[in-house]
C-alpha cells in the first residue's frame, strides 16, 4: 500500500509524462469557496495541431474517474486511453483536422493540483485543507489553461458524465468561448440519489482507518480498502441490470457449484473486486472525495432561482444532447430537462437518446449510433465554421 | 462500540423478551451446504390464537434486516413492529380470526441461531465457523417451527423480499403444509445486480479491521463503520429515485448555503448517515453476511435444470403475488417471470403490480392499494377455507 501511495504522491505532482503548466502566480484562481489557488498545475495531453486562426481547438473533459491520457496509453497502468477509439486521425474527433485538449481536472491526482498536491505553504501534500471546488471551478482552470494556449474560442467543447457537466458549465457561463457543445450522459444538476450514492462512497473511505482524517499520505498510509468499496459500489451503478445479467448472469466464477463461503461465488463478485482493486493503484482517495463533492454541488440552476433556462439565456451555442435509454445514474429525463430549458431560451439544440443496455458506461464505449449521430453533428458545425 | 457488540451478543443469545424454543438435539436441522445444526434455536412471536383445528395459522417471513418483532415493540430499539399496521384486532392480518407467527430467520441476531449465538463446541460465538445457509435452510427451521408448535398447514405464508422469497420455497418444497401463499416485492431469483450491491455490502463490512476476520465478538470489537456503509448503500436500493427526490431533493441540511466541507450538507446526506448509524446497534455484521449470502444464493429453479415452472408442478396453493412499479431491486419483470411459471403449470395464481413511488421498501408502508389487495385475497382465502 505504501509504495502504491507514493506512486500516486509522485505522479499527483507532476512525475508523469505529458504537459504541464504551473499559473496563478500572478493571477490567483479564484474558487467558488471563496478561498483561491495561487499557483495552481494544469496537466493536458494534446492530439493533433492548432491551425493558424486558433479555431480548430476541441476540449475534451474527462469523467470522475479519467484523466488527460484520453488518447494515449496511462501512465500507471499502460492501458489505452479511455477515448483511444474516439480521438485521432480520421476518427470521430480527426486529429487531422482538430486539435484536441484534455486537461486532467483540479482536484484530480494525475498532474492537475489537488489534494495530492504538495502545498506550498507547507511543503507537504494538502489533504483535507486543499479547498472544496466545484465544476465550475474546474471550468475555471480549463479556461486559464486556454488562455495560456492561446484559444480565445473552441471550435467543440465535449464530455461524457462530469465530463458532460463541465461541458454544460463552460456553455452556460463563457458562451463566447465555445462554438459547439456535447454534453454526452449528463444532466443539469446532480439528483438526491446520484448524491446518496456518492456519499456512500466518501463515507467508506473515510471509514478507513488507513484514511487517517485525511493525512494518509503524511502517514505513508493509503485507505485502498474504503477506496475499492467505494469504487465497486460505483462501478454497479455505471453498469444498466441488463448488462449486468446478459454478462455475467448467476454464473460462477471458476467452479462448478457454490462454494458455501465468503469468497467471490459469483462471476459479477470477481468482476467488481477486480474493480476495486486495481482502481486504488490509480486513484487518490482524497481526490475521489473531491470530485464526488464537486459533482454533489452542480446544479447549474441553482445561481438562476432555480430556473435553468436562465443559466442560457441569449445563447449562440451549437447543443448536442445525448443520452443512453439505460442509464439509471443520469437518465434520459435529465436529459430532457436540460433540452427543455434549452429551447425555452430558443437555443439551437438537438437531442437524442440512445438505444443501448450498456448503461451509464456506454459514453466511453464503441457505440455506433453515438459515433454517427457525433460524426453527423461535428461535420454539420466545422462546415459552419468552415473547418 | 464494546457496549453495543456485547448487547448484540446477549439478544442474539436469548436475552430478550418473546418465545425461544431449542430444537434438533434428536434430529440435527439439514443443511444445504451439507452441514447440520444440532441444536438450534428459533426465537418468534406470535399474535392471536390458534384455532381449535390449527386451521388458522398465518406465517409472517422477515426481510433482510426485519426480525420477529413484527406487530410489538423492538427490544433494543422500543420502536413499533415493523408490520404493526399490519396484524393486530381488525387488521388485514386479524388477530381475532388468525395466529399469526413470526420468527427471527435461521442466521438471523435475534435469538434464532446464527453467527453470533454461542457455538455449544466451543463455547463462544460461531463467527465465521457457523455454516453458510440459505433461504431453504431459514424455511427448514420455519417448518420445524410449525411442527412444534402442531401447526400441519398454515392457512397462509406472507412475506416481502426476502420474506417473499421464503414463502416462494415454502409454496415449492412444502406445497401441502400451506393453503395461500402471498410472495411481496420479492423475485424467484437474485439477480446479477442484487449479488453486485451485496457484494459491495459485504466488503465494507469486511474491510473493517474492527470485524477481526469474522472475530469481533472475541475481541471485544464490532465493525460498525463497515456495517453502517453497507446498510447506507441497501438503503438507497430500498428506495425509488422519484422518492428520494420528493423526500429530499437537493435541500440542504439545518444551513442556508453549502459548506464547501465533507459533513451532510444535504438531507440525503444526514438522513443516510442516520439510517446507517442506528443500524449498528441492532444488527450483526456477521449476520449481515450470512443473510445477504443467502439471498444471493437465492435460485428456485435451480433445483429443476433451470426451470422455474418446474417448482412449482402440482401446486394447489393459491398466489397472490404482488410487486410495486418503483421498485428496481426487485422489479416488476422478476414477478411477472415467477407468474408466468406459475401460469406454466395451471396454478392457482392472481397478480397485481401496485403503482406507487416509494420503492422496494413500500411492502413496508402503509400503501392502501396494497392493503385493499390482501384484504380481499385473504378474505376469499378465508372463506374457502370456512375461517
Amino acid at each position: 500500500m505504501a509504495t502504491t501511495s507514493l506512486s500516486l504522491l509522485q505522479v499527483a505532482n507532476g512525475n508523469l509524462p505529458g504537459h504541464l503548466v504551473k499559473m496563478g502566480l500572478d493571477k490567483p484562481l479564484y474558487l467558488d469557496s471563496g478561498k483561491s489557488l495561487s499557483p495552481f498545475v494544469v496537466a493536458y495531453e494534446t492530439y493533433g495541431k492548432l491551425n493558424q486562426d486558433h479555431t480548430n481547438a476541441v476540449l475534451v473533459c474527462h469523467a470522475l474517474t479519467g484523466d488527460q491520457f484520453a488518447a494515449n496509453p496511462h501512465p500507471l497502468t499502460g492501458k489505452p486511453g479511455w477515448w483511444d477509439h474516439m480521438i485521432g486521425p480520421d476518427k470521430i474527433l480527426d486529429t487531422n483536422r482538430f486539435f484536441v485538449i484534455c486537461a486532467n481536472i483540479l482536484g484530480g491526482c494525475l498532474g492537475s493540483t489537488g489534494p495530492a498536491s504538495i502545498n506550498p505553504s507547507t511543503g507537504k501534500p494538502w489533504g483535507l485543507d486543499f479547498p472544496v471546488i466545484t465544476i465550475s471551478d474546474m471550468v475555471r482552470a480549463q479556461i486559464r489553461l486556454l488562455d495560456h494556449l492561446g484559444i480565445d474560442k473552441l471550435f467543440l467543447a465535449i464530455g461524457g458524465s462530469m465530463g458532460g457537466m463541465q461541458v454544460l458549465d463552460l456553455a452556460s457561463r463563457y458562451s463566447d468561448r465555445i462554438f459547439a457543445a456535447v454534453p454526452i450522459a449528463a444532466a443539469p444538476r446532480h439528483s438526491a440519489q446520484n448524491i446518496a450514492f456518492h456519499e456512500v462512497g466518501r463515507q467508506a473511505i473515510m471509514a478507513d482507518p488507513d484514511w487517517c482524517q485525511g493525512g494518509y499520505l503524511n502517514n505513508d498510509k493509503c485507505p485502498t480498502r474504503g477506496l475499492a468499496v467505494a469504487r465497486m459500489e460505483a462501478h454497479i451503478t455505471y453498469l444498466s441490470e441488463p448488462a449486468l445479467h446478459r454478462k455475467f448472469g448467476r454464473r460462477l466464477q471458476g467452479r462448478e457449484e457454490l462454494a458455501f463461503g465468503f469468497d467471490a461465488d459469483f462471476q459479477v463478485e470477481s468482476y467488481l473486486r477486480h474493480q476495486g482493486s486495481t482502481f486504488v493503484d490509480r486513484f487518490d482517495p482524497n481526490s475521489y472525495l473531491y470530485i464526488t463533492r464537486a459533482m454533489d454541488y452542480f446544479d447549474l440552476s441553482e445561481g438562476h432561482n432555480g430556473n435553468l433556462a436562465q443559466a442560457f439565456v441569449g445563447t449562440d451555442v451549437r447543443f448536442c444532447v445525448m443520452s443512453f435509454s439505460s442509464d439509471w445514474l443520469y437518465p434520459t429525463t435529465e436529459s430532457r430537462t436540460l433540452v427543455r430549458a434549452l429551447n425555452a431560451v430558443a437555443a439551437n439544440v438537438s437531442f437524442i437518446e440512445i438505444e443501448t443496455d450498456k448503461g451509464h458506461d456506454a459514453f466511453l464505449l464503441d457505440e455506433p449510433e453515438m459515433h454517427r449521430t457525433l460524426s453527423g453533428f461535428i461535420d454539420g458545425c466545422a462546415l459552419q465554421m468552415g473547418l
